[in-house]
């Protein structure tokens, strides 16, 4: 069948992300089929992701795999990365004590003029950026977090370090829209692609909310999952 | 600047959901600025999602909150969206029984050379096409899902009608890419708006995969949200 030929070629890296298929008359002469035969073979392959069919230009192979973040209980951007292969580092861009905006305060159960510590960081996976965002934490409890999570280099062992012993992912929510011209640059992403922007509450053991985030992320190169039965 | 007047009218409700913007002549002579500028806002309103521009009838305040919905063990379209007043209705655009194409195949775990029942739907909100997909189910469990779906109205009594009493969300993966242009004209979305791919693999309550599916959402009218500490 064209279209498992192709799938094949595709996921042997034969042909690669980006490349150009050979056109529909020169697919069908090598397969021996008809042009109709060819064009529903191209259809099955965009139904499924792998490639783009762009009218008068061709037929292109979809960007490669993206990076798989698993959300639940347990999100942890490291732990969830590094079974992929990838090196995540981190960069904190900029840290500063800030009276908490109403959304921060209102996730994070602040009476109204809290301050919060917000984060400002940039992710990358084997050096290339993933993601931005920022990060809130109160400051009351959590005055010098940004520098501690930049010695410690690690948000477990900063949270260990005030006595958190352990944290989880409370909410999470989720949409995309296009990208503005500054998150394309940041991110280094193509400017045709667009942005997940992700809002997340973090939680320690009873329940207590300990941080609120807010992360863009270029949407060419990961992808989220969520398992529904089992949260770990 | 233009854009930004017209974004803070947007956030402060002078200018609300569904509202007509003033012709370009007229914003022309309100800012003091050419056609060209306003033109230029405008398509920049539009690709932040916030208005949508109608060839020949105007441009609009896009419908702004978008619709939750909630991933989780018991992901119920339905029962996601009424809570927000919003009328879901469903569309059966087509249905056949085909081999499974080797990701279907692999999520419902079946042989090489099964049959499953295709279901092509459209889902609006308030008769707004809110996405698109198809749902997979085995043809020799459910050889005549669609058919019963279109004639019950509701997935779980489908479901029941098989004797299978619940239902869950097993595993759901999204990821966000620039719209296809059949995508675009099929949910009626701003071409320069995203689509929310989601793949998903609902399971009995033993655990066997019931249906897997892959479903187009308009990114400019939806947000997921999951809930971490608790599943349902």
């Amino acid at each position: 069948m064209i279209r498992d030929a192709l799938l094949h070629e595709i996921a042997e890296g034969v042909l690669r992300p980006g490349d150009k298929l050979p056109t529909e008359p020169q697919l069908a002469a090598r397969f021996g089929a008809g042009r109709h035969s060819v064009r529903r073979a191209l259809e099955a392959l965009a139904m499924l992701g792998k490639v783009s069919i762009e009218q008068g230009r061709g037929t292109f192979v979809e960007e490669a795999p993206r990076l798989t973040y698993a959300i639940g209980k347990r999100t942890r951007l490291r732990r969830n990365l590094l079974p992929q292969g990838c090196e995540v580092s981190g960069q904190l861009l900029s840290s500063e004590i800030v009276e908490a905006p109403a959304p921060v305060r209102r996730a994070l159960d602040l009476p109204q003029g809290a301050m919060v510590v917000e984060s400002h960081r940039l992710t990358l996976a084997d050096a290339v950026p993933v993601a931005f965002g920022w990060t809130w934490h109160p400051a009351e409890r959590f005055r010098d977090f940004a520098t501690r999570r930049e010695a410690l280099g690690s948000t477990t062992e900063t949270y260990r370090s005030y006595g958190v012993e352990d944290y989880f992912r409370h909410e999470t929510e989720i949409h995309a829209r296009p990208a503005r011209p500054d998150e394309t640059k940041m991110l280094k992403q193509h400017p045709s692609l667009p942005v997940i922007e992700l809002h997340a509450v973090d939680v320690d053991p009873e329940g207590l909310p300990l941080s609120a985030s807010r992360v863009i992320w270029a949407a060419g190169r990961v992808k989220f999952t969520m398992t529904g039965t089992q949260d770990d």
